[in-house]
Parts: structure tokens; C-alpha cells; sequence
């Protein structure tokens, strides 16, 4: 990708009332453009690096045997009201609208109960059991406050898992999966170190839900730590009964704040009691499914990573969700050009993933940009390291480059 | 993708007011499942068909320089209101929803106005221009009807295109890529030879928009058709001075039925006078921008091939576009399980997309559902093809099957 033909720019300003650290840098550097509050647009830059999330968690669920499916936005008020979810008292971040006919319909701000509806039509008997869905999504939530860039917003990309289990056993076999699973997501994306595995409130099957709450000064949420352990409470369930349930201590936890990034959720058989899916069990008798439902907000998880690990000067993306490996610099002159575009020509046929400066801006803007940005590895041609025999390399948090030669760069970079 | 583990399955019923020839197919083959009117999910194999269209309309909009982004679903009243469309008496398709702080939204049936709006961040002089953006974005449209299927849906994907331009020949030289670019789409579908060029209604600043036509009984338009031009006139505009005009004779048209794949649409410098995005030319005038916007309807485009190519045993997809390459059955017995197992990895590890009935149906059930996916090639693995010394291949709309080797199989199904 070169930058004389991308059409964002890196900017100074940022939309007034824009207050969140994510949102200021995603714009500045072009990544994102505020449509209103809440509501975000992602630009090319931006959807590379959602699409590269994206990439990670569907290996990680299709490993665990999930089948990715889309499901529709615009859902049926029946199906809400038969689990007494349609009400705005109960769920006050329903959007709504209108068919030409006057009949409601809802839009999706989750999918248990049209998922639920829609197997009912492959479910009949234990053989077809147990099954594992996800989709990536943009779920559409009435939020009142939307403060948190693209940690909170009215209008965002989910994945959201569900699986059906013929026995509670058979479940929570595959909720500790789910759970290896997100941690392989996040261990990939680079802050699974940064990430803990939370106790939250439950609802009316279980005492408790699961969060993976990742450390963040910015997060809404708090919890109390043990680090020791791996383990969170969510403030909203701490208690001392809760503590030595847990096995915890209080001494020895730590309250933080902290953002969600994912969460699970073990509905046991309530949905499948309301909305009816049964199944024949080998004695042949009616059973209702359990489920579970997983969650991971991939804009959120976005905004999560760029201010965790952003800088004073901009951006630091973890290499597995850059928007490209190497952001390679020409200074200006026909001779740095000539030898960029070579190598721009080499790195792309050899599928590593380039954002190629070709402006001819002055050096100053050229690094700020690159910093601003935030790919992990910059390359620089100058006449100086042109008479030295190769490029510059630095990575985004070095301070110093290196020369590499020009026939060890590929191998350099694709290490 | 192992047919014992796929949660679909083939079904011979159908919703009772389904009535369209393309959702039966699907929703039989456990493609699609119908929400509601108009409103369907996606399930695996459906998912899969629509992730290879938009690959291969991603390939083309790339390829003439169009830059990939994600605008959100939520949309402003006032940028809708500069441009005299958010009224309902004038756009008749809206569906609108409340923040809660009461104040309306609307949801995207497209995205011409915050495009030009977000653009004018990034647009300032003739250096900034030409731009080309595009999108595969879920749109919704409140449809009075909603009878054909995934033809016409009130939530369906979307690529739609925008280019901004300097000047009316800028422009025009771009329309013709585009042109070009949608052939290019098409026949790698493998419905150019069906597909028209077609003349339709323009807007204000146009005579004529321009369509993509696919012939199509049950299509919703009507055009008349000059099969050696390859050009055809929408009913909507038939005159004997738009003939005259376009150099086409009466007597050699052809009346047809036909379904529209794709539009393109030149909006002049309306929109940009409306909503303010100006460019500053080579002599420091300010000039309005050039809009064009390009449309291909992603389940439209699915529909249309599962009708056009289906037989009475059901779906027929082109090779660009299966949900796999093969179809491999493996009838019942362990020493055909095992010679199937076998090939079934070794054709995964050569990257041949292979569905693999392992089910252990009878043969029957088995090749009854073969032809209803609709797979372009079928290999079926039996002992008496082992006693022969391989395997029978069979395409999906032959109706004789070849005995092929062991050792020549991967090479036969690559190519």
C-alpha cells in the first residue's frame, strides 16, 4: 500500500467532543472516523487491522469445532417476547423500527433467541448434538452514554459463539474450551499477559458469568485481582462469601480497572424451555438443550490493544493484528525511490505486508507519520544508508536503527 | 467439512409462504434459513457461497484502485436533510430508529452522503483526487414487498462503490473501468454471457443510470434486448428517441425478463455542492467533486445464480463460486471409510475445498443430497470403484460418472 494513493491522512485535530485516548489516536492516525457518538466508521487502515482480529478468533473457534454463520439484523418480536426480553424495561438498549405494515422488528444487539428459533429446524435428536455457531456481526446497542471511543458504542463488530450441549456435563466440557480458546485469541493478539479471567454476576441459571478483563486505566470496569492466580472478581460480585467460594483472599488481591474484552455466559436450558428446543435422548425421551454464549467485541478489542500500548508519539500495533508488517520510508531523491520501490517491489512478492511511503515528504513529517501509525517495523532509504549498503531498521519502540544489508532484509523481516 | 459434523441439513420442506424458486433451493439445501419476509441468516454453506463472491468482488475493486472500508449502519438525519433524502415521501425504503435521547437515526439503504461528508476530511486540493471507496456493508431497506427470495430482501450485503473525481472526464474514464470491472466480476461468475448492459432512469444530472441485467424468468425487470450489442434498454425508459438515440433498431430487440445484478450511477456534482466537498484546482479555484456510485447486490448475486443454473435436483454453483470444490461420498463400509478418510486429508492438504459425506447413509439419500448442494464435481468412493482401482468422478450436471486412478485423482481435481 502506498501512501501517495491512500486517501486518509494522519491529522492534528480531532472532532471536539472527542474525549477517549483510542478514539484520538484511530483518528488522528486515519484509522476511524466518528460518524456520530458512538458510532464510528473504519477506514482502510482500520478494517485491516479488525479483519486481522478477525482472522485469530475464527481460527481459535473453528478449532474448537465451530461453524460460522450470519445471522440477519432485523429480528422477530415474537421470539424476544416468548423470553421476556422484548420489553424496553428489561432490555433498554433495543433498537427499534417499523415495517410498512406497522409491525415492529428489532435490531440485533445479541442472538440467543433467533439462534435458538433457527435450530430448532436441525435439532431433533441427540446424534445431532452437540453444535457449536458463530458469526461476526455488527450488533447495534441504544447506549445512553457512549464516551469510550470504540470501547463503547452504539454500533460494533461481535463475535458472538453459541453452543448447544445435550447435558450439563457435555457443556461445561465445552465452556473450559471456549475459555482456552479466548485465551489463544488474546495470547495471540499480545495482552493475554495483561488479561484475567473474571467472576461476574450470573443470571437466573447460574450464580456466575465470565469475563476476560483485560487491565486498562480508561476501563468502566473494576475488579479485585489475584495475580498469583490468573483470577478477577468483578466489583459488582465481591463479597466475602464470594471470596471463599472462590478460594481467594483479600489481602492478596488487588483492585484495578479494567476493560472487558470478552465474556461467556451458561444460560443452562431456560432458553430452550422458552422457545422450545428439545431433543429425543437415547431412551428416547424429550430433553431441552443447554447453551452457552460467547462473546468478543472485535472493535472494542481494538481500541483495548491501541491504548494499551500506545506511546506519546502514536500507535503501537502487536505484529499479528498490524495493519502491515513494515512501513518503509523513502527519503526524498530519485536514487532512495528507485531503491525503495525495488524493495517495495521484493517484500510484497514475498508476502510480507508493506505501507510504502512514497510521498517525498521531508524526513521529520515522513517518521512522525510513521510513529503516528504504529506499524511494528520501520525501514528507511536515505543516500546515507544507500552508500552504507542497505536500510535502516528500527522497530516502533526502539530508539536506535540498525543498517541491514540489502540481501539480508527479507529474511530480517519475515522473522 | 465433514457432512456428520455440519449442524444443517437437507430438508424437503419449506416456510409455507415461501414461494420464491432460489430461497426453496436454499433453504432445502440448508444454505439459508428465512428469519422472516424478506430476512434470512446465512448458515455455513450459504455463508461460504457469499464469502467467495465478495473475494472475487474484492479482487476486481482492487484491482481498479478501490480502497476497502466499513461506513457504519447508523446514519445522521442531517446529512440526509441536505440533500432532500431523508423525507419518507421522498425515500420510501427507510428504516429510522430513536437514540434515547429521542432523536432519530437512520439505518443505511446506502451511503452516499456519509461518504462525500467523511471524504471532506480528507480532500482539500486536485493532489487529494481521484478517490475510490468501497464496501461490503449490510443494508436494510423497508420493502413494501419482500416475495423473491434473497432477490429482493429488506437486509441483504452490499458492495457498493464510490469515486470521486476532478472532472466529468475523469469521471467518465473511471465510469468505464468500473464497467469493465463488473464484466470482470461476472464472468468470473460465470453469468457474462447472460448479463446486459442496460440503459435506465438517470437522476438529476443524468440521462440515463446504467444496470447490469441478468436474463432470469422470475426476475423482477424487464428490458429490451439487443443480443449482438450486447446492450439493452430498461422498460422504464423504452422510447423510440432513447433507440434512436443509442443507436439501437426496434426490430432487432428482444423483450426479456431479467433480474439486475449491478448499477452504476452518476450523480454530477450534486452531491458534493450539497453537502460541501470542494477541491482546490491546479489554479486555486475552488470546484465541486465528481460522485459515481457503483452497487453489485451480494445475495442478490447468490440468488441469481442459484436460480439460473439450478435443475430438478437442485443447486448448480460454477466452480468460483461452491461452497467446495468436491463432493466426496464414501457409501457405507469400513474399507470405503478408510480409503475416503484417507483422500479426504490428502485432498485437504493439496487446498481442494472437500465436502466429505461420511454419514454412512444409504447411497441414494447420499447422491440425492449431493445434487442438492450442488457441488461441481462428485467422487464417490464404493467398494467396487476400490476393486477397479480408484475412484468415480462425475461433474454435477453429468449424468455419467469415470472411473479415475488413485494416483491421478489430486491432479484431475486441481485442474
Amino acid at each position: 500500500m502506498r501512501l501517495s494513493q491512500l486517501f486518509t491522512r494522519t491529522a492534528h485535530q480531532v472532532p471536539a467532543d472527542e474525549q477517549s485516548l483510542n478514539a484520538k489516536l484511530l483518528i488522528r492516525a486515519g484509522y476511524i472516523h466518528k460518524e456520530m457518538a458512538g458510532i464510528y466508521d473504519f477506514l482502510p487502515l482500520g478494517l485491516r487491522v479488525l479483519n486481522k482480529i478477525i482472522g485469530i478468533i475464527r481460527d481459535e473457534m473453528n478449532a474448537i469445532g465451530g461453524q460460522e454463520l450470519q445471522m440477519s439484523s432485523l429480528q422477530r418480536e415474537e421470539l424476544w417476547q416468548k423470553t421476556d426480553r422484548w420489553d424496553d424495561k428489561k432490555v433498554d438498549i433495543w433498537f427499534k423500527s417499523k415495517l410498512q405494515n406497522g409491525s415492529e422488528v428489532g435490531l440485533a444487539w445479541s442472538h440467543e433467541e433467533p439462534i435458538v428459533d433457527m435450530l430448532k429446524n436441525f435439532v431433533s435428536s441427540y446424534r445431532d448434538l452437540p453444535i457449536c455457531v458463530y458469526q461476526f456481526q455488527t450488533k447495534l446497542r441504544n447506549e445512553i452514554r457512549a464516551k469510550g471511543g470504540i470501547l463503547r458504542t452504539r454500533e460494533f463488530i461481535m463475535k458472538d459463539m453459541y453452543s448447544l450441549s445435550r447435558t450439563a456435563e457435555e457443556h461445561e466440557a465445552f465452556y473450559q474450551q471456549a475459555i482456552e480458546a479466548y485465551h489463544k485469541v488474546f495470547k495471540r493478539i499480545g495482552i493475554d499477559d495483561k488479561t484475567f479471567f473474571t467472576f461476574a454476576s450470573g443470571g437466573a441459571f447460574t450464580q456466575f458469568s465470565h469475563e476476560f478483563q483485560t487491565l486498562l486505566d480508561t476501563g468502566e470496569d473494576t475488579v479485585f485481582l489475584d495475580r498469583n492466580k490468573k483470577m478477577a472478581v468483578n466489583e459488582e460480585v465481591m463479597s466475602d462469601e464470594v471470596l471463599a467460594q472462590l478460594g481467594l483472599e483479600k489481602a492478596k488481591l488487588d483492585k484495578e480497572r479494567v476493560a472487558e474484552v470478552g465474556n461467556i455466559f451458561n444460560f443452562g436450558i431456560t432458553k430452550a424451555e422458552q422457545l422450545g428446543l428439545q431433543f429425543s435422548d437415547e431412551s428416547d425421551q424429550k430433553q431441552s438443550v443447554f447453551l452457552g454464549s460467547y462473546g468478543i467485541g472485535v472493535t472494542r478489542l481494538m481500541g483495548v490493544v491501541a491504548e494499551l500500548f500506545a506511546d506519546d508519539k502514536g500507535l503501537v500495533w502487536p505484529q499479528s493484528i498490524a495493519p502491515a508488517h513494515v512501513h518503509l520510508v523513502a527519503l526524498p531523491g530519485s536514487q532512495n525511490l528507485q531503491a525503495a520501490e525495488k524493495l517495495y517491489q521484493q517484500l510484497t512478492a514475498a508476502a510480507v505486508e508493506v505501507i510504502y511511503d512514497d510521498r517525498g515528504e521531508s524526513a521529520g513529517k515522513m517518521f512522525a507519520d510513521a510513529d503516528l501509525l504504529g506499524i511494528p517495523l520501520r525501514l528507511v532509504i536515505s543516500e546515507k544508508t544507500l552508500a552504507d549498503g542497505g536500510f535502516e531498521l528500527k522497530t516502533r519502540t526502539e530508539s536506535e536503527a540498525k543498517l541491514v544489508s540489502k540481501n539480508s532484509i527479507i529474511d530480517i523481516v519475515k522473522r
